[in-house]
């Protein structure tokens, strides 16, 4: 991955002489993420997967399935996420459609069940407790379906949970294929685990070589900001931040790494966004978002950095020549070369109203450059996290949440559900 | 529709008092409303379209198409995402898929092009000026695909643009059936028009339902905050971005309205985004980004306001009976009965920690909700713009970056271009 913050120098109030006080305090969280790494704690674990997963048990555990026709996933959050954001930057690289059920909207869930070929088709079950309501709910559903349409779900479900729990005793009972969720990793920092990766591999994708592509990122971390592209990334994040970013526009110019931007909103906002701090991420699409959110991020509030990314290569298509009025400059550049120059365009026209914003590039949008961002990104929160002094791999504040939707469904008591009858009304129809 | 601003009263610094010295305003800004709907100015001309849009001649202008498989629009920004918003939201009411081409991705782009039966696919392209460069590129390549299929593109191709430019012209040598873009109203305020409209026509959809929604939205337009629900929206916005919640989290809890968010980050951005003010809209889906972005909303900085919609009714489908540990308590709850469950627990769960949201619901995700979401929630952006004193129907930051893409495909000499190459680069790797 290449890292460019050119224009973060150039239009913020961080100069050079910033980064390298910066880069002192980088080396000391640094040291004590290697000490994580190396003890196997909690979240850390995670940075070690490039050497820890083993991506030969996964292709084993999927091999009874040969090749389905599709592979429907039901995770949520972190559980869907990581295989999401694979799936859709490697779509062209199989013919086994991905769907993901990730929200329990019931006409959404109707219509998926509808349209998928039920007999053909891979449940990957995903959740790391057994007991998430919404994968659950989820799971009973798509279960019925199943067998309203005779098919047995036994073959043709497989499953990615705990040691314990109902899921894992629904996989011991039929003998269900399983992977396990390795310990110490967060949901959200899962990617490049079983989690992320067995849909990938039902797939028929190369999980190997995103690993590979996460082992090399794994090995640019050091203590200076200045040879890990991840490690200076989120550090200079946190810089902003406490600069006044606190919303960080993800924007990717690849349709295929849309997902990746949504993976990065989860990775960014739980891990960071506790105690009152924590930077915002905008999920943003370009060159689409120029049309949409560019007027803003280039004159509305100073409280933004722009984080543009793009592969080097890719596959183009020729714009036909045109003797349409004004647009015969189109004619033989191609689609990406439009697209390319609209990424530089943006960067340029940010730069210009001292706007901060940062260039990533890979090579290519495929196994190893997909592998590149996952792993990086994490590293960079985990950089971030330690800078800013928050506990990077919780997320205490859904609790009260999950307790308060419990109750109203009857599942317990819950101080937190009597809370949502109390509420205040100010309705005006 | 409905708004609910209980928990902003509840959770902010904004009192009853507040909203009734807010009101004195809202009168004042409702008079330049009016007066700018009345002489059709431009921008406020959006406002009139539930009385002046001619659906009937819309109708008759796709009328030559029948019943294609599959429509697929061209279009970038406003020219899209109306159109994209309505069919999301109706999806259940056509078997004519609806699909985008908004980007200039060629790997998207290609994907798309194989996919579709060429055949018997018509083709909406959308520009105003007819020179947009995003979408004449993406139409000379829909165009040479459909030759090169074998198909006369002329057959099946509609057009909606301005009175003169290139599209015009196009239309007029080739006979193409087409409708004009109305005068006076700027793209993202454009869904209720021609240009919105059109692709719900083509896919058969009850677009008179859409506009009949509209206008009942448009009937509650008045002089106070306390009588109109977008009105009241907007006011409550820009009340509390002056109080520093600077993004407002669009959290729609229904998939058919993922779209909807999309497009209002569009309108919300580009409308208010200037002189350094404008509230960043950030595009979130419940419940899946509960386990996403929850976290940050309820435990991050203090500058959000969190938007919750949903409709009252929506086709549920049960959740089957289960003796898993702990989950029994789904068993005979639907799943949109857990949905909405969790959309209180989460506004419980933010207005505990006194994080402000609003909610806002419809009687149900059909054509009358989405024409009142739509026409409500630009009514609440012109009242926003009027309160901040800001030029709303414009987007004078976006021409800089348009200027330099141009110059960099060779499409002229402009200064934009040369300061792309004096980009400052520092660079890790």
């Amino acid at each position: 991955m290449y890292l460019d913050i050119g224009n973060v120098l150039d239009a913020s109030p961080i100069t050079e002489a910033t980064l390298e006080r910066l880069d002192e305090r980088v080396a000391v969280a640094h040291d004590r993420i290697e000490q994580g790494m190396a003890a196997e704690e909690h979240g850390y674990a995670a940075l070690n997967l490039p050497e820890t997963v083993d991506t030969q048990e996964i292709r084993s555990a999927v091999e009874p399935f040969g090749t389905p026709a599709a592979i429907l996933t039901v995770g949520i959050g972190g559980s869907a996420l990581g295989a999401a954001t694979i799936s859709a930057a490697l779509a062209d690289q199989t013919d086994v459609e991905a769907h993901f059920l990730d929200n329990v909207d019931p006409e959404e869930t109707a219509e998926l069940l509808d349209d998928l070929p039920l007999d053909e088709t891979v449940v990957n079950v995903v959740s790391r407790s057994g007991t998430t309501a919404e994968t659950l709910a989820n799971f009973l559903v798509v279960r019925e379906a199943m067998a309203d349409a005779g098919v047995d779900w036994t073959d043709q479900t497989f499953v990615t949970t705990g040691d314990e729990g109902n899921l894992r005793n629904l996989a011991d009972k039929h003998d269900l294929p399983s992977l396990k969720v390795p310990d110490g990793v967060p949901g959200r920092f899962s990617a490049l685990s079983t989690v992320g990766l067995a849909c990938g591999a039902l797939q028929g994708l190369d999980i190997e070589r995103v690993v590979d592509g996460a082992r090399s990122e794994m090995a640019s971390l050091s203590g200076s900001l200045h040879d890990s592209p991840a490690y200076a990334y989120g550090a200079v994040c946190y810089a902003l931040a406490e600069r006044g970013a606190l919303t960080n526009a993800m924007m990717p110019y690849a349709e295929s790494l849309e997902y990746f931007a949504e993976w990065f909103a989860q990775l960014w906002a739980e891990s960071l966004g506790k105690e009152g701090l924590g930077q915002t991420p905008a999920r943003a699409l370009g060159a689409t978002d120029q049309h949409s959110q560019l007027q803003l991020y280039r004159a509305g509030p100073r409280d933004k950095l722009v984080t543009l990314v793009r592969p080097r290569e890719r596959e183009d298509i020729g714009i036909p020549e045109t003797d349409l009025e004004g647009l015969s400059y189109l004619g033989g550049a191609g689609l990406g070369d439009l697209l390319d120059a609209e990424f530089e365009a943006t960067e340029a026209s940010l730069a210009a109203e001292d706007r901060p914003n940062v260039r990533i590039e890979v090579d290519r949008v495929d196994a190893e450059g997909i592998g590149e961002l996952l792993y990086a990104m994490e590293a960079a929160t985990v950089m971030y996290g330690e800078l800013a002094g928050v506990s990077t791999f919780t997320q205490p504040a859904v609790e009260w949440g999950k307790k308060a939707a419990r109750g109203l469904l009857g599942g317990g008591e819950f101080a937190e559900a009597e809370a949502v009858a109390d509420k205040r009304e100010f309705t005006i129809e």
